[in-house]
């Protein structure tokens, strides 16, 4: 079975908006072992659109079309499918449906323009949209079954998993290729140290396929294998991830893909304790990616982003003595914003950073990139310092905050050992 | 003149990798006034490649292609190219130099695989690769102008800004063409909500297109126009500005596509005033979004992410009656938080959110998606409560901290008036 990809739209025809849309869907029918030959994007002309349905419809068995189903004028995927398909635009009772029930369930009442999305090509069969206005459908133009889905990537990422995936799964029946990706995620290794220390991979697991993600700041390790049995798969990849756990060590922090953040949530909930943070270069990345994991609440309980001097000493109480000698970006006073933070809200851990993102605020021994992380405990306190370089203000930050947790996940990991 | 963009790779067409290539591209293309038609991504794949080439060659008088100029096996792009012209692949000396030149400047040996980067389809002009071990080529198939780059997205932008761009507009003279997008960036009205209130604009701005966009929780309105005289352009879009935000009122909050936290930190510094933040439910993506900006630290003092309701007492200074009468989700909760975070820091303004951002801690009269949102200023204090559904977890911190900067935003240009 061979698939195409759509994106419609101007945005992304023109370059203003990167396509991510594409390359998750690609991602998802690989996964159920569909080869996907080609991606195409156009933009918002009835013309470019019913050429290239009708080029798609020739060579493809499958395809799946994301963007143009809102209620606007420049929204004319459903007018090209018709003509593409030679069909007429009809009204669709359910499609209607799909769009009150937004409405309804918000509380809004639904304007005279989103009528139109209700009109779909004659023969094709309504994909209801749960969390948007537009709905999707389906249709078979010349022996190609086409997916139309809303282009915002929520809406269409949930409509793919919810709708159009078990439609295709129930179509290829027992040819079903089972197809698994195992994610190990890791920190603190360069993309070619990895890789160094992955030599030998290809020959222990012949039938296993290795990639290298830079995620930044993690760097992932994807394993990708397919086959007709499930268990045997699952067995296999176990093997190849043991393998690729003993050569990197202790800079994998999960074996499945979760986030750092739901590594540490897990790590403090079996040990029942609690954390507090201190940020200042951070500006509150390290709470913001904590609060992400839903029931963070329950061992998470205060961070201060502290970004005046002011505002380290009266609040997190660190001595004025210590940041007139030291300076705000220093491994003493970052211990003393790690004690402070902890003794303030009687939390287990407490953890700290200061540091200067950039672009401005670098001095002659304190360049951008320069960040100092502490650390407090039941046990007592340290503080360290790092140095990354070449990275904008946002990665920056993004870097020192997982510099921060993975201190902490180490010290979590060491005291469950 | 029409052109088109192929991106080739393996890890594209699978959807391991987005390709932020094509977009760029696009967009450079289409400020020299060049209409992009179509984008298109295959696999290394020699038959995929050689029939993509053909059909870009027969309809488009430009391409721009990326990917497949390495030295290993699964690069094959030249072979392609050889292929689709009906030429062979020659050794071009030129290439050569460019190979050895970066492998010179890196003391570097340069290893036998590289020598296949030298053959390129006869015919072809090579352009250096300054930064990268890959030179690119160009060469016309049936009148369509190819240019070949890397697939590397740091040596393609390079090589397309020093190599490609200024030989296109050599080739496009005084013909050449100017494009401009404006992007207003507006929060609080739904996209059909918009729409209605921007109907009419075609008409008045017969020569300007309108795109609406939906960046989560934003809404950006689009103005695309092109023209050969540059000032006459510039004029043009900001009457269909000034026509747009008169439309759209104060749901506008940036007239260039500056994000929100831009917007409130220009304001803050403009006034030289400062802002004290306590978030609960959004737990520190306020913080984060407000520290992003360069020099924020000039107006952004503390931010105090009081999860629990100890620290919201003894931090904040919270009285402990107002959370046992109305609980930690309620309008005077935030305003006393706001208040608290105000007084403690000295900070003009003090801004605060308590709300459920879900899956758990909803209640009967406080579903997820409930936030109450609290703003102190030199002038008292105020606390209001706001109602969003059918989001997740991340969507509502990142509706919740929207609607609060907004509130924020609103008092400051209000306080400017």
């Amino acid at each position: 079975m061979i698939a195409e990809i759509l994106a419609t739209g101007e945005e992304i025809r023109s370059g203003a908006l990167i396509d991510s849309n594409s390359s998750h869907i690609a991602q998802k029918l690989e996964e159920a072992g569909i080869r996907v030959v080609r991606h195409t994007c156009v933009g918002d002309d009835l013309n470019a659109l019913v050429s290239i349905l009708n080029e798609i419809a020739k060579r493809s068995d499958l395809a799946v079309v994301t963007g143009g189903l809102g209620p606007t004028a420049d929204d004319m995927t459903a007018e090209a499918v018709a003509k593409a398909a030679v069909v007429n635009l009809v009204f669709d009772p359910l499609a209607l449906k799909s769009v009150e029930a937004f409405f309804a369930a918000r509380n809004r009442k639904m304007t005279d323009i989103n009528r139109k999305q209700a009109m779909l090509p004659e023969g094709s069969k309504c994909l209801s949209n749960p969390v948007g206005t537009a709905p999707g459908f389906c249709l078979t133009i010349n022996q190609c079954l086409f997916f139309f889905l809303p282009g915002v990537p929520h809406e269409m990422r949930q409509m793919l998993a919810t709708s159009v995936l078990p439609d295709i799964f129930k179509l290829l029946g027992k040819n079903r290729n089972f197809y698994r990706v195992t994610t190990i995620s890791t920190f603190g290794l360069t993309e070619s140290l990895t890789a160094e220390r992955l030599y030998g991979f290809e020959s222990a697991f012949a039938n296993i396929k290795l990639g290298l993600r830079a995620k930044f700041p993690e760097i992932q390790i994807k394993l990708y294998a397919s086959g007709l049995n499930e268990d045997d798969l699952s067995a296999r990849l176990a093997d190849a991830t043991r393998w690729v756990v003993e050569k990197i060590g202790n800079h994998v922090f999960s074996e499945n893909g979760d986030p750092m953040e739901k590594v540490i949530g897990g790590l403090l909930r079996k040990r029942n304790e609690t954390l507090a943070v201190a940020e200042s270069c951070t500006g509150g990345l390290i709470s913001d990616m904590i609060t992400d994991v839903p029931g963070s609440s329950d061992y998470f309980v205060f961070s201060g982003i502290t970004y005046s001097n002011q505002a380290k000493e009266e609040i997190l109480r660190v001595s004025s003595s210590t940041i007139k000698k030291y300076g705000a970006v220093h491994e003493q006073t970052a211990k003393e914003m790690a004690e402070g933070v902890r003794r303030i809200c009687g939390a287990t851990y407490g953890l700290s950073t200061s540091g200067i993102a950039g672009p401005d605020g670098a001095t002659q021994d304190k360049p951008v990139g320069t960040v100092c992380i502490g650390l407090a405990s039941p046990h007592g306190a340290t503080g360290h310092r790092f140095s990354f370089s070449n990275y904008n203000r946002l990665m920056n930050k993004q870097i020192f905050s997982m510099m921060a947790l993975d201190t902490l996940r180490r010290k979590l990991v060491k005291a469950s050992s």
